[in-house]
Protein backbone atom coordinates (compact mmCIF):
# COMPACT_ATOMS: atom_id res chain seq x y z
CA UNK A 1 0.00 0.00 0.00
CA UNK A 2 1.22 3.45 -1.06
CA UNK A 3 1.36 6.29 1.43
CA UNK A 4 -2.81 7.36 1.33
CA UNK A 5 -4.07 10.85 2.82
CA UNK A 6 -7.45 11.13 3.32
CA UNK A 7 -9.02 14.77 3.54
CA UNK A 8 -12.36 15.59 5.13
CA UNK A 9 -13.89 18.75 3.59
CA UNK A 10 -17.15 20.74 2.52
CA UNK A 11 -14.67 21.30 -0.79
CA UNK A 12 -13.64 18.53 -1.97
CA UNK A 13 -13.44 19.50 -5.74
CA UNK A 14 -10.45 21.48 -4.50
CA UNK A 15 -8.30 18.06 -4.65
CA UNK A 16 -6.18 17.73 -5.54
CA UNK A 17 -5.67 21.20 -7.07
CA UNK A 18 -1.81 22.36 -6.83
CA UNK A 19 -1.10 18.58 -5.88
CA UNK A 20 -1.68 17.37 -9.46
CA UNK A 21 0.99 19.20 -10.59
CA UNK A 22 4.76 18.75 -10.73
CA UNK A 23 6.42 16.36 -8.58
CA UNK A 24 3.33 15.83 -6.34
CA UNK A 25 1.14 15.19 -9.22
CA UNK A 26 3.31 13.22 -11.34
CA UNK A 27 3.79 10.73 -8.18
CA UNK A 28 0.55 11.05 -7.84
CA UNK A 29 -0.53 9.79 -11.27
CA UNK A 30 2.68 7.03 -10.87
CA UNK A 31 0.50 5.63 -7.18
CA UNK A 32 3.80 6.39 -4.87
CA UNK A 33 0.92 7.81 -3.13
CA UNK A 34 -2.91 7.91 -3.04
CA UNK A 35 -5.41 10.49 -2.29
CA UNK A 36 -8.78 10.54 -0.79
CA UNK A 37 -11.66 13.23 -0.21
CA UNK A 38 -14.71 12.88 1.90
CA UNK A 39 -17.30 15.27 1.92
CA UNK A 40 -18.39 16.20 5.07
CA UNK A 41 -22.00 16.98 3.80
CA UNK A 42 -22.66 13.30 3.14
CA UNK A 43 -22.40 12.68 6.95
CA UNK A 44 -24.85 15.41 7.76
CA UNK A 45 -28.56 14.05 9.32
CA UNK A 46 -31.23 16.72 8.09
CA UNK A 47 -32.12 17.23 4.39
CA UNK A 48 -30.15 20.35 4.20
CA UNK A 49 -26.82 18.55 4.57
CA UNK A 50 -26.15 21.05 7.34
CA UNK A 51 -22.61 20.97 9.01
CA UNK A 52 -22.45 23.88 10.72
CA UNK A 53 -24.47 25.54 13.21
CA UNK A 54 -24.88 29.24 15.44
CA UNK A 55 -21.87 29.71 18.08
CA UNK A 56 -22.64 28.81 21.59
CA UNK A 57 -22.72 31.89 24.05
CA UNK A 58 -23.32 34.49 20.25
CA UNK A 59 -20.79 36.08 18.72
CA UNK A 60 -20.09 35.92 14.21
CA UNK A 61 -19.88 33.26 12.13
CA UNK A 62 -20.44 29.89 11.95
CA UNK A 63 -19.39 26.77 13.66
CA UNK A 64 -18.77 22.88 12.32
CA UNK A 65 -21.19 20.35 14.52
CA UNK A 66 -19.52 18.17 16.55
CA UNK A 67 -21.82 15.10 15.74
CA UNK A 68 -21.20 15.79 11.97
CA UNK A 69 -17.93 16.35 11.57
CA UNK A 70 -17.30 13.22 14.02
CA UNK A 71 -19.31 10.93 12.04
CA UNK A 72 -16.83 11.79 9.33
CA UNK A 73 -13.63 11.28 11.17
CA UNK A 74 -15.05 7.96 12.29
CA UNK A 75 -15.51 6.66 8.80
CA UNK A 76 -12.45 7.82 7.60
CA UNK A 77 -10.69 5.97 10.74
CA UNK A 78 -12.66 3.12 9.77
CA UNK A 79 -10.68 2.66 6.76
CA UNK A 80 -7.68 4.09 7.76
CA UNK A 81 -7.12 2.93 11.55
CA UNK A 82 -3.21 3.42 11.90
CA UNK A 83 -2.61 6.88 10.60
CA UNK A 84 -3.21 10.13 12.58
CA UNK A 85 -5.66 12.35 12.28
CA UNK A 86 -4.75 16.38 11.70
CA UNK A 87 -7.01 19.18 11.89
CA UNK A 88 -5.08 22.17 10.39
CA UNK A 89 -5.45 25.73 12.47
CA UNK A 90 -3.48 28.46 13.34
CA UNK A 91 -3.83 27.54 17.18
CA UNK A 92 -2.02 24.10 16.60
CA UNK A 93 1.83 23.08 17.23
CA UNK A 94 3.66 24.31 14.41
CA UNK A 95 4.33 22.41 11.18
CA UNK A 96 7.79 21.44 11.15
CA UNK A 97 10.37 19.73 8.81
CA UNK A 98 10.68 16.96 11.46
CA UNK A 99 7.09 16.19 12.22
CA UNK A 100 6.94 16.44 7.81
CA UNK A 101 9.50 13.92 7.65
CA UNK A 102 8.15 11.52 10.21
CA UNK A 103 4.68 11.30 8.64
CA UNK A 104 6.19 10.32 5.32
CA UNK A 105 7.98 7.13 7.19
CA UNK A 106 4.31 6.25 8.07
CA UNK A 107 1.46 4.83 5.63
CA UNK A 108 -0.83 8.23 5.23
CA UNK A 109 -2.66 10.71 7.32
CA UNK A 110 -6.35 11.53 7.46
CA UNK A 111 -6.83 15.84 7.47
CA UNK A 112 -9.32 17.48 9.00
CA UNK A 113 -10.38 20.72 6.87
CA UNK A 114 -12.46 23.29 9.25
CA UNK A 115 -14.24 25.96 7.31
CA UNK A 116 -16.04 28.94 9.39
CA UNK A 117 -15.08 30.25 12.48
CA UNK A 118 -13.98 26.93 13.39
CA UNK A 119 -14.84 22.96 14.78
CA UNK A 120 -17.05 22.52 17.89
CA UNK A 121 -14.51 22.03 20.43
CA UNK A 122 -15.75 18.59 21.55
CA UNK A 123 -13.88 17.18 18.39
CA UNK A 124 -10.91 17.79 19.75
CA UNK A 125 -11.52 16.36 23.15
CA UNK A 126 -13.47 13.32 22.09
CA UNK A 127 -11.31 9.55 21.92
CA UNK A 128 -12.23 8.03 18.80
CA UNK A 129 -13.16 4.60 18.47
CA UNK A 130 -9.11 3.37 17.74
CA UNK A 131 -8.09 5.30 20.75
CA UNK A 132 -7.37 8.49 18.13
CA UNK A 133 -7.34 12.29 19.13
CA UNK A 134 -6.95 14.39 16.70
CA UNK A 135 -4.03 17.21 16.27
CA UNK A 136 -3.97 20.13 15.55
CA UNK A 137 -1.18 21.50 13.22
CA UNK A 138 -0.63 24.70 12.13
CA UNK A 139 1.32 25.63 9.44
CA UNK A 140 1.93 29.08 10.51
CA UNK A 141 0.76 32.38 12.60
CA UNK A 142 -1.77 33.89 9.93
CA UNK A 143 -5.60 32.86 9.02
CA UNK A 144 -6.56 31.25 6.10
CA UNK A 145 -9.93 31.11 4.86
CA UNK A 146 -10.20 27.30 5.38
CA UNK A 147 -7.82 24.21 6.39
CA UNK A 148 -7.67 22.88 2.86
CA UNK A 149 -5.12 25.34 1.61
CA UNK A 150 -3.26 24.24 4.87
CA UNK A 151 -3.77 20.47 4.45
CA UNK A 152 -2.05 21.14 0.61
CA UNK A 153 0.60 22.36 1.83
CA UNK A 154 1.32 19.55 4.81
CA UNK A 155 0.86 17.06 1.81
CA UNK A 156 3.32 18.83 -0.35
CA UNK A 157 6.19 18.84 2.75
CA UNK A 158 5.13 15.05 2.60
CA UNK A 159 4.50 14.19 -0.30
CA UNK A 160 8.11 15.11 -1.91
CA UNK A 161 10.12 12.89 0.92
CA UNK A 162 8.67 9.67 0.21
CA UNK A 163 10.91 7.13 -1.82
CA UNK A 164 10.93 8.40 -5.87
CA UNK A 165 8.96 11.06 -5.79
CA UNK A 166 12.45 13.76 -6.02
CA UNK A 167 14.73 12.55 -8.21
CA UNK A 168 18.26 12.47 -7.44
CA UNK A 169 19.05 15.92 -8.99
CA UNK A 170 16.35 16.77 -6.15
CA UNK A 171 17.95 15.75 -3.50
CA UNK A 172 16.59 17.33 -0.16
CA UNK A 173 19.86 16.71 1.52
CA UNK A 174 21.51 20.53 1.43
CA UNK A 175 18.21 22.47 1.97
CA UNK A 176 17.18 24.88 4.46
CA UNK A 177 15.09 22.64 7.00
CA UNK A 178 16.68 19.15 5.77
CA UNK A 179 16.57 16.72 8.71
CA UNK A 180 20.07 15.90 7.53
CA UNK A 181 22.10 15.66 10.53
CA UNK A 182 24.50 18.18 10.49
CA UNK A 183 23.07 21.14 8.35
CA UNK A 184 20.14 20.19 10.91
CA UNK A 185 18.57 23.60 11.81
CA UNK A 186 19.99 26.17 9.56
CA UNK A 187 18.61 28.33 6.41
CA UNK A 188 19.86 27.60 2.87
CA UNK A 189 23.46 28.80 1.36
CA UNK A 190 22.92 30.96 -1.64
CA UNK A 191 22.87 29.43 -5.01
CA UNK A 192 24.84 30.68 -8.17
CA UNK A 193 24.23 30.07 -11.88
CA UNK A 194 25.51 30.53 -15.14
CA UNK A 195 25.55 33.62 -16.86
CA UNK A 196 29.38 34.16 -14.58
CA UNK A 197 28.04 37.92 -14.54
CA UNK A 198 25.03 39.51 -14.31
CA UNK A 199 24.24 43.27 -13.82
CA UNK A 200 27.61 43.89 -12.74
CA UNK A 201 27.46 40.97 -9.96
CA UNK A 202 29.70 37.88 -10.17
CA UNK A 203 29.69 34.54 -8.74
CA UNK A 204 31.71 34.07 -6.09
CA UNK A 205 35.32 33.59 -6.96
CA UNK A 206 35.42 30.01 -4.13
CA UNK A 207 32.10 28.71 -5.90
CA UNK A 208 34.38 28.89 -8.93
CA UNK A 209 37.65 27.79 -7.36
CA UNK A 210 36.76 23.59 -8.13
CA UNK A 211 38.19 23.48 -4.11
CA UNK A 212 35.67 21.04 -2.94
CA UNK A 213 36.46 21.66 1.23
CA UNK A 214 36.74 25.06 0.57
CA UNK A 215 33.53 25.23 -0.89
CA UNK A 216 31.67 23.26 1.19
CA UNK A 217 32.82 25.39 4.60
CA UNK A 218 32.03 28.59 2.74
CA UNK A 219 28.59 27.57 1.95
CA UNK A 220 28.39 26.42 5.87
CA UNK A 221 29.50 29.48 6.70
CA UNK A 222 27.25 31.33 4.71
CA UNK A 223 24.15 29.18 6.18
CA UNK A 224 25.04 29.98 9.88
CA UNK A 225 25.25 33.50 9.02
CA UNK A 226 22.02 34.05 7.67
CA UNK A 227 20.33 31.75 10.00
CA UNK A 228 22.25 33.76 13.01
CA UNK A 229 21.22 37.22 11.41
CA UNK A 230 17.89 36.57 9.59
CA UNK A 231 16.32 33.91 12.31
CA UNK A 232 17.94 34.43 16.25
CA UNK A 233 15.51 31.94 16.97
CA UNK A 234 16.67 29.08 14.71
CA UNK A 235 19.99 30.39 15.74
CA UNK A 236 19.77 29.75 19.47
CA UNK A 237 17.89 26.27 18.63
CA UNK A 238 20.79 25.31 16.52
CA UNK A 239 23.63 26.45 19.05
CA UNK A 240 21.57 24.75 21.96
CA UNK A 241 21.62 20.98 19.95
CA UNK A 242 25.43 21.57 19.11
CA UNK A 243 26.57 22.83 22.48
CA UNK A 244 23.92 18.92 23.17
CA UNK A 245 25.96 16.61 20.93
CA UNK A 246 29.63 16.38 21.06
CA UNK A 247 30.50 15.13 17.69
CA UNK A 248 27.80 17.65 16.08
CA UNK A 249 30.36 20.97 16.47
CA UNK A 250 31.56 21.89 13.26
CA UNK A 251 33.89 25.29 13.11
CA UNK A 252 33.68 27.77 10.13
CA UNK A 253 36.26 27.17 8.13
CA UNK A 254 37.26 23.55 8.82
CA UNK A 255 38.38 21.80 5.91
CA UNK B 1 -8.26 49.08 -9.76
CA UNK B 2 -9.14 46.04 -7.42
CA UNK B 3 -5.94 44.54 -5.56
CA UNK B 4 -4.06 42.72 -8.13
CA UNK B 5 -1.78 39.50 -7.76
CA UNK B 6 0.53 38.75 -10.34
CA UNK B 7 2.54 35.71 -10.20
CA UNK B 8 5.63 34.88 -11.73
CA UNK B 9 6.19 30.78 -12.17
CA UNK B 10 6.94 28.11 -14.52
CA UNK B 11 3.88 26.08 -13.69
CA UNK B 12 1.21 28.71 -14.49
CA UNK B 13 -1.15 25.60 -15.09
CA UNK B 14 -1.74 25.70 -11.27
CA UNK B 15 -3.12 28.77 -10.75
CA UNK B 16 -5.96 29.77 -9.80
CA UNK B 17 -6.09 26.25 -8.45
CA UNK B 18 -8.03 26.32 -5.01
CA UNK B 19 -7.88 30.32 -4.94
CA UNK B 20 -10.31 29.72 -7.68
CA UNK B 21 -13.02 28.32 -5.14
CA UNK B 22 -14.88 29.20 -2.10
CA UNK B 23 -14.19 33.10 -0.77
CA UNK B 24 -11.25 33.79 -2.53
CA UNK B 25 -12.96 32.39 -6.16
CA UNK B 26 -16.09 34.13 -5.80
CA UNK B 27 -14.30 37.66 -5.23
CA UNK B 28 -12.07 36.91 -7.83
CA UNK B 29 -15.04 35.91 -10.08
CA UNK B 30 -16.80 39.12 -8.85
CA UNK B 31 -13.60 41.55 -9.62
CA UNK B 32 -12.89 42.08 -5.88
CA UNK B 33 -9.33 41.31 -6.84
CA UNK B 34 -7.34 40.22 -9.84
CA UNK B 35 -4.82 37.27 -11.20
CA UNK B 36 -2.60 37.19 -13.76
CA UNK B 37 0.52 34.85 -14.08
CA UNK B 38 3.90 35.31 -16.25
CA UNK B 39 5.47 32.00 -17.16
CA UNK B 40 9.12 32.55 -16.29
CA UNK B 41 9.82 29.99 -19.34
CA UNK B 42 8.86 33.16 -21.89
CA UNK B 43 11.49 35.44 -20.76
CA UNK B 44 14.25 32.57 -21.48
CA UNK B 45 16.71 33.78 -24.80
CA UNK B 46 17.41 30.08 -25.85
CA UNK B 47 15.32 27.86 -28.21
CA UNK B 48 14.79 25.22 -25.27
CA UNK B 49 13.31 27.80 -22.85
CA UNK B 50 15.71 27.26 -20.56
CA UNK B 51 15.14 28.75 -17.26
CA UNK B 52 17.84 26.86 -15.17
CA UNK B 53 21.28 25.54 -15.06
CA UNK B 54 23.57 23.60 -12.79
CA UNK B 55 25.03 25.38 -9.33
CA UNK B 56 28.35 26.78 -9.25
CA UNK B 57 30.61 24.93 -6.99
CA UNK B 58 28.78 21.55 -7.30
CA UNK B 59 25.87 20.01 -5.64
CA UNK B 60 22.52 18.36 -6.12
CA UNK B 61 19.77 20.04 -8.58
CA UNK B 62 19.38 23.21 -10.49
CA UNK B 63 19.34 26.70 -9.86
CA UNK B 64 16.78 29.18 -11.64
CA UNK B 65 18.74 31.34 -13.61
CA UNK B 66 19.31 35.46 -12.79
CA UNK B 67 18.93 37.06 -16.42
CA UNK B 68 15.67 34.70 -17.19
CA UNK B 69 14.35 35.53 -13.34
CA UNK B 70 16.19 38.88 -13.58
CA UNK B 71 13.76 40.07 -17.26
CA UNK B 72 10.32 38.64 -15.88
CA UNK B 73 10.50 39.98 -12.56
CA UNK B 74 11.01 43.32 -14.98
CA UNK B 75 8.30 42.82 -16.95
CA UNK B 76 6.06 42.29 -14.18
CA UNK B 77 6.97 45.66 -12.53
CA UNK B 78 6.75 47.73 -15.25
CA UNK B 79 2.85 46.47 -15.43
CA UNK B 80 2.93 47.09 -11.65
CA UNK B 81 5.74 49.54 -10.91
CA UNK B 82 4.23 50.41 -7.00
CA UNK B 83 3.39 46.78 -4.88
CA UNK B 84 6.31 44.44 -3.38
CA UNK B 85 8.05 41.80 -4.90
CA UNK B 86 7.66 38.70 -2.92
CA UNK B 87 9.77 35.64 -3.35
CA UNK B 88 8.32 32.50 -0.75
CA UNK B 89 11.04 30.70 0.56
CA UNK B 90 11.99 28.77 3.51
CA UNK B 91 14.60 31.41 4.18
CA UNK B 92 12.44 34.21 4.48
CA UNK B 93 10.91 36.72 7.06
CA UNK B 94 7.93 34.81 8.87
CA UNK B 95 4.84 35.53 7.06
CA UNK B 96 2.35 36.97 10.15
CA UNK B 97 -1.24 38.30 9.97
CA UNK B 98 0.49 41.79 10.41
CA UNK B 99 1.67 41.30 7.20
CA UNK B 100 -1.20 40.30 5.37
CA UNK B 101 -3.65 42.58 6.74
CA UNK B 102 -0.44 45.50 5.57
CA UNK B 103 -0.75 43.69 1.97
CA UNK B 104 -4.53 43.60 1.74
CA UNK B 105 -4.81 47.21 2.42
CA UNK B 106 -2.06 47.99 -0.76
CA UNK B 107 -2.83 47.91 -4.23
CA UNK B 108 -1.51 44.09 -5.03
CA UNK B 109 1.53 41.74 -5.00
CA UNK B 110 4.34 40.57 -7.32
CA UNK B 111 4.75 36.90 -5.95
CA UNK B 112 8.32 34.91 -7.86
CA UNK B 113 7.73 31.39 -7.37
CA UNK B 114 11.07 29.52 -7.14
CA UNK B 115 11.56 25.71 -8.31
CA UNK B 116 14.70 23.37 -8.13
CA UNK B 117 17.25 24.44 -5.53
CA UNK B 118 16.52 28.23 -5.65
CA UNK B 119 16.95 31.23 -7.59
CA UNK B 120 20.66 32.88 -8.60
CA UNK B 121 21.41 35.09 -5.29
CA UNK B 122 22.21 37.93 -7.23
CA UNK B 123 18.80 38.53 -7.99
CA UNK B 124 17.93 39.12 -4.34
CA UNK B 125 20.91 41.93 -4.04
CA UNK B 126 19.66 43.27 -7.15
CA UNK B 127 17.79 46.47 -7.15
CA UNK B 128 15.20 46.53 -10.13
CA UNK B 129 14.56 49.34 -12.27
CA UNK B 130 11.80 50.79 -10.13
CA UNK B 131 14.03 50.75 -7.05
CA UNK B 132 12.86 48.26 -5.43
CA UNK B 133 14.37 44.73 -4.15
CA UNK B 134 12.78 40.91 -3.96
CA UNK B 135 11.54 40.23 -0.58
CA UNK B 136 12.12 37.03 1.06
CA UNK B 137 8.88 35.75 3.14
CA UNK B 138 8.55 32.07 4.79
CA UNK B 139 4.83 30.85 5.60
CA UNK B 140 6.84 28.05 8.09
CA UNK B 141 10.08 26.42 8.76
CA UNK B 142 9.58 23.59 6.16
CA UNK B 143 10.26 22.36 2.58
CA UNK B 144 7.83 22.50 -0.09
CA UNK B 145 8.02 21.54 -3.70
CA UNK B 146 7.77 25.35 -5.07
CA UNK B 147 6.78 28.43 -4.44
CA UNK B 148 3.34 28.16 -5.52
CA UNK B 149 1.62 26.85 -3.16
CA UNK B 150 3.34 29.18 -0.87
CA UNK B 151 2.21 32.07 -2.23
CA UNK B 152 -1.16 30.52 -3.07
CA UNK B 153 -1.21 30.51 1.21
CA UNK B 154 0.23 34.40 1.12
CA UNK B 155 -2.87 35.51 -1.67
CA UNK B 156 -5.54 33.55 0.50
CA UNK B 157 -4.41 35.24 4.02
CA UNK B 158 -4.52 38.14 2.07
CA UNK B 159 -7.40 37.96 -0.41
CA UNK B 160 -9.65 37.30 2.91
CA UNK B 161 -8.92 40.66 4.16
CA UNK B 162 -9.90 42.90 1.07
CA UNK B 163 -13.41 44.69 1.86
CA UNK B 164 -16.01 42.57 0.73
CA UNK B 165 -14.41 39.52 0.46
CA UNK B 166 -15.99 38.11 3.90
CA UNK B 167 -19.58 38.30 5.20
CA UNK B 168 -19.91 40.58 8.29
CA UNK B 169 -20.98 36.43 9.48
CA UNK B 170 -17.40 35.70 8.92
CA UNK B 171 -16.02 38.69 10.41
CA UNK B 172 -12.08 37.99 11.40
CA UNK B 173 -12.48 40.02 14.60
CA UNK B 174 -11.86 37.24 16.88
CA UNK B 175 -10.23 34.66 15.07
CA UNK B 176 -6.46 33.48 16.31
CA UNK B 177 -4.09 36.02 14.92
CA UNK B 178 -6.66 38.65 14.27
CA UNK B 179 -5.07 42.05 13.89
CA UNK B 180 -8.15 43.70 16.56
CA UNK B 181 -5.96 45.55 19.00
CA UNK B 182 -6.84 43.72 22.50
CA UNK B 183 -6.94 40.47 21.49
CA UNK B 184 -3.71 40.71 19.28
CA UNK B 185 -1.35 37.79 19.44
CA UNK B 186 -3.91 35.36 21.22
CA UNK B 187 -4.70 31.99 19.94
CA UNK B 188 -8.39 31.45 19.83
CA UNK B 189 -10.83 30.69 21.91
CA UNK B 190 -12.46 26.99 21.77
CA UNK B 191 -16.04 27.15 19.78
CA UNK B 192 -19.16 25.38 20.31
CA UNK B 193 -22.45 24.55 18.92
CA UNK B 194 -25.66 22.21 18.43
CA UNK B 195 -26.11 19.92 19.93
CA UNK B 196 -25.96 20.53 23.34
CA UNK B 197 -24.98 16.98 24.15
CA UNK B 198 -22.39 14.68 22.06
CA UNK B 199 -20.65 11.65 22.69
CA UNK B 200 -21.07 12.66 27.11
CA UNK B 201 -19.84 15.69 26.77
CA UNK B 202 -21.86 19.34 27.23
CA UNK B 203 -21.43 22.79 26.08
CA UNK B 204 -19.81 24.74 28.66
CA UNK B 205 -22.92 26.22 31.37
CA UNK B 206 -21.15 29.95 30.86
CA UNK B 207 -21.83 29.69 26.80
CA UNK B 208 -25.83 28.89 28.10
CA UNK B 209 -26.27 31.74 30.65
CA UNK B 210 -26.98 34.59 28.05
CA UNK B 211 -24.76 36.89 30.19
CA UNK B 212 -22.48 38.04 27.65
CA UNK B 213 -19.79 39.66 29.81
CA UNK B 214 -19.51 36.56 31.48
CA UNK B 215 -18.82 34.87 27.78
CA UNK B 216 -16.38 37.42 26.74
CA UNK B 217 -14.23 37.15 30.01
CA UNK B 218 -14.44 33.01 29.64
CA UNK B 219 -13.42 33.41 26.19
CA UNK B 220 -10.93 35.67 27.09
CA UNK B 221 -9.55 33.65 29.96
CA UNK B 222 -9.47 30.23 27.37
CA UNK B 223 -7.55 32.11 24.77
CA UNK B 224 -5.12 33.38 27.24
CA UNK B 225 -4.80 30.12 28.63
CA UNK B 226 -4.46 28.18 25.65
CA UNK B 227 -1.69 30.62 24.31
CA UNK B 228 0.01 29.81 27.62
CA UNK B 229 0.46 26.56 27.77
CA UNK B 230 0.26 26.12 23.83
CA UNK B 231 2.51 28.99 22.47
CA UNK B 232 4.52 30.28 25.30
CA UNK B 233 6.78 32.30 22.23
CA UNK B 234 3.94 33.82 21.52
CA UNK B 235 2.60 34.01 25.55
CA UNK B 236 5.83 36.08 25.62
CA UNK B 237 5.22 38.56 22.90
CA UNK B 238 2.01 39.30 23.57
CA UNK B 239 2.46 39.55 27.73
CA UNK B 240 5.54 42.00 26.90
CA UNK B 241 2.73 43.92 24.41
CA UNK B 242 0.78 44.30 27.41
CA UNK B 243 3.59 45.38 29.88
CA UNK B 244 4.64 47.88 26.98
CA UNK B 245 0.58 49.55 26.66
CA UNK B 246 -0.81 51.11 29.56
CA UNK B 247 -4.48 50.13 28.78
CA UNK B 248 -4.02 47.19 27.32
CA UNK B 249 -3.87 45.65 30.53
CA UNK B 250 -7.17 43.02 30.98
CA UNK B 251 -7.23 40.53 33.65
CA UNK B 252 -8.77 37.30 33.56
CA UNK B 253 -11.97 36.96 34.67
CA UNK B 254 -12.66 40.92 34.83
CA UNK B 255 -16.58 41.43 34.05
Amino acid sequence: MPFTATVLTILPDMFPGPLGHSLAGTALNNGVWGLKTLDIREFASDKHRSVDDTPAGGGPGMVMRADVVGRCVEDAIARQPDVPVIAPTPRGKPLTQQRAKALSEGSGVILLCGRFEGIDERVFDHTFSNGTQIEQVSIGDYVLSGGEMAAMVILDSVVRLLPGVMGAAESESEESFSVDASWDGLLEYPHYTRPREWEGRTIPEVLLSGNHARISAWRRAQAEERTRLWRPDLWEAYEARREASPKGKPRKGRS
